[in-house]
């Protein structure tokens, strides 16, 4: 049984494990509210669930110890296990689908774990990682949901109450619900006063359907890039104890999250992934009663793949006008791109891609689209440049 | 006259205006020494260039914090100004060049400063700047050559060997040179036999040219992305102090600050500009000699502006065999692009761009290119793919 007393125990004996994160005071997040960040993003492998993996490996008996333990993720808590299985000096094992991304599979072997690539998805991996422990006697690492991992996950509560001990509400990402079960277990222990949010990808709301109808409800498909929290079904402790503790949970959908890492990167100089940046985007977006409140929004991991963030910098671009893609409609003659080129220079942006097109659907053989993108100011900015091209006869479609 | 005590002064002014920065232990930056980054990306207003600033406006007397100070700069000792003047009560005037981004000119406006915008570049604006001066007799904070301002740049050094007793060598970032000549007096003054370091980039390397001359040189022009430390000549003040207390410059290309910037993006988690992030650089591409040591590397800003920033990542990736680009020599006839696809796609490469050109230069006239762009894992997986389409036929060229 989860208690008070065991997430202490779980905080002694990760003090070897852990580094420090402490709040950063973010007061460009929000006009309304105080906004903490709990950087989980900063903590060794680059996210919480160390926490909870090595307060697992630790209960283990000196037999299981000797046995070794297993564990199936292609993710944060793949890293999470071997580490902690190497820093107490035991075997882990992990099976992966071998279509998981090379960098993830490194990571892992260099925590110290033996990776098992298994053909298919994740669901097969599961099944071999099951295998694996019955013929060799593994303990099984779980995700989410058992009680000691998720007190691991709850030393988070203990450490934000510590440091901000004025603080009225925590907003916690939620994929299966093991961390933010922690969390609002030792939070509401303490101080049942302060609030404890919850936040899933609006392509994959398993606890939040679940919690609606009051009994576990599995998703037939998850659709997010938040990958960290696209999760089918939720765990029975998890959802039991996100059911008796946590106030409410919202729903964030791929823009907030996009916006949500952009801002991150911006003004606190921090890279998050999409499963941690959900909490502060339902801040950002406005989705929960915290007007004037001290909020801490736990970040909880930045493992997030550069080809992602890429995509995710070039979407928040365009969202925000500092990129702007124009069409317009030209006759194909000598002179109309430099005259075009002319004007958005006149104006002050700067092209980054030219496409000429001869398209086919225009009504006049010699029309054509000139497609154009742009680095702009703002959304005023593009405005102007669209303006001086209608003025001088363009077209734009 | 620069002295420790000056420092240790500045140290306990600067108190209630910056925030602590500590060290962030990274050992995956090398594999031959100890690395730890001091990140000043993550000080107040982005840079620790709100120290110097803070320091001399406290040094003034109340006549001249009457009257206000004034400074110029498009950059980040902007933004220390404003904020550190704001923080006194005192107003302060920044003269940027009118061609500045609207977000620099935003955020030193959110900062409390009186922004005037001057038509031309940098040397125009500083031009006002000291007209306004005359006029209104406002107090000039220099961006780097200043005994106050050395003075409150050198606390970093106090703070770096407080924490970190045993440092064997601290690696600092040169623009101007007021952050390395505070550091290095303040690290020699109190332990003679660490080594301080100086970065410089390949293409702004003015004290590096003027030390190896013995006296101040000016460079005709400077050409880096790294704008922090893009200046043309190192001050009197500065000068003197690299002469005597820096144990070696080196410098690093722009490939080598887009690896750092990227490297620290992945295993940090956190985001340098391109001037913050030239002492990673320097230290990844082994220019200094600290096999086996405890090394610091002043992270000295983030202000990077997002569409550098995907550039940079763009360049990273390209740089390690994450992306690539493939050019194909076909017959333009029915199925190429499809046998094409589905070779790439048999060996795990995810195309995420097509360019089919009728090039005249190809002496076949129903020839054509694709260009086909590919995220890939890595270099070994490049080849992969076009042995494998040139297995099946294909004309890579």
């Amino acid at each position: 049984m989860l208690s008070l007393d065991k997430i202490y125990q779980a905080a002694f004996t990760l003090k070897n494990v852990i580094r420090p994160t402490n709040l950063i005071s973010a007061p460009g997040l929000s006009n309304n509210c105080e906004v903490y960040l709990k950087p989980e993003n900063l903590q060794i492998t680059g996210s919480f669930k160390v926490r909870g993996s090595a307060f697992k490996i630790s209960q283990l008996s000196d037999e299981e110890k000797a046995k070794g333990v297993i564990a199936c993720s292609a993710g944060n808590h793949a890293q999470g296990v071997a580490l902690a299985a190497t820093k107490q000096g035991i075997k882990s094992i992990i099976c992966l689908p071998n279509t998981a991304p090379i960098s993830k599979v490194e990571a892992t072997k260099n925590y110290g774990a033996e990776v098992c690539l298994v053909k298919g998805v994740y669901d097969d991996a599961y099944k071999k990682a099951l295998e694996l422990k019955e013929e060799h006697g593994y303990s099984f690492v779980h995700p989410f949901d058992d009680e000691d991992v998720i007190a691991g996950q709850g030393t988070i509560g203990l450490e934000i109450l510590e440091e901000l001990d004025s603080v009225d509400a925590v907003v916690v990402p939620i994929g299966g619900g093991g961390l933010i079960s922690g969390v609002a277990f030792a939070v509401k222990a303490l101080r049942p006063n302060v609030k404890v949010y919850g936040v899933q990808a609006e392509g994959a709301p398993s606890m939040l359907n679940s919690i609606n109808n009051n009994e576990i409800q599995t998703l037939p498909s998850v659709s997010t890039f938040a990958d960290g929290i696209a999760v089918k079904s939720p765990g029975e402790n998890t959802f039991h104890y996100c059911s008796q503790y946590v106030d409410e949970i919202v729903t964030v959908n791929e823009d907030e999250i996009s916006t949500a890492i952009l801002t991150m990167m911006e003004q606190q100089k921090t890279i998050a992934e999409g499963a941690g940046a959900v909490s502060v985007a339902a801040v950002l977006a406005n989705k929960l009663p915290l007007d004037g409140k001290k909020v801490v929004c736990i970040v909880s991991g930045g493992n997030i793949d550069v080809t992602i963030l890429s995509r995710v910098i070039e979407r928040g671009l365009l969202n925000s006008g500092r990129t702007s893609q124009l069409c317009i409609e030209l006759t194909d003659r000598p002179g109309q791109l430099h005259e075009v080129s002319g004007i958005i220079a006149e104006c002050g942006g700067n092209v980054i891609a030219v496409y000429h097109e001869r398209a086919s659907e225009i009504k006049e053989i010699n029309g054509c689209y000139l497609r154009i993108s742009i680095e702009t100011r703002n959304f005023e900015h593009i405005e102007q440049i669209k303006q001086a091209l209608i003025k001088n006869g363009f077209k734009l479609v």
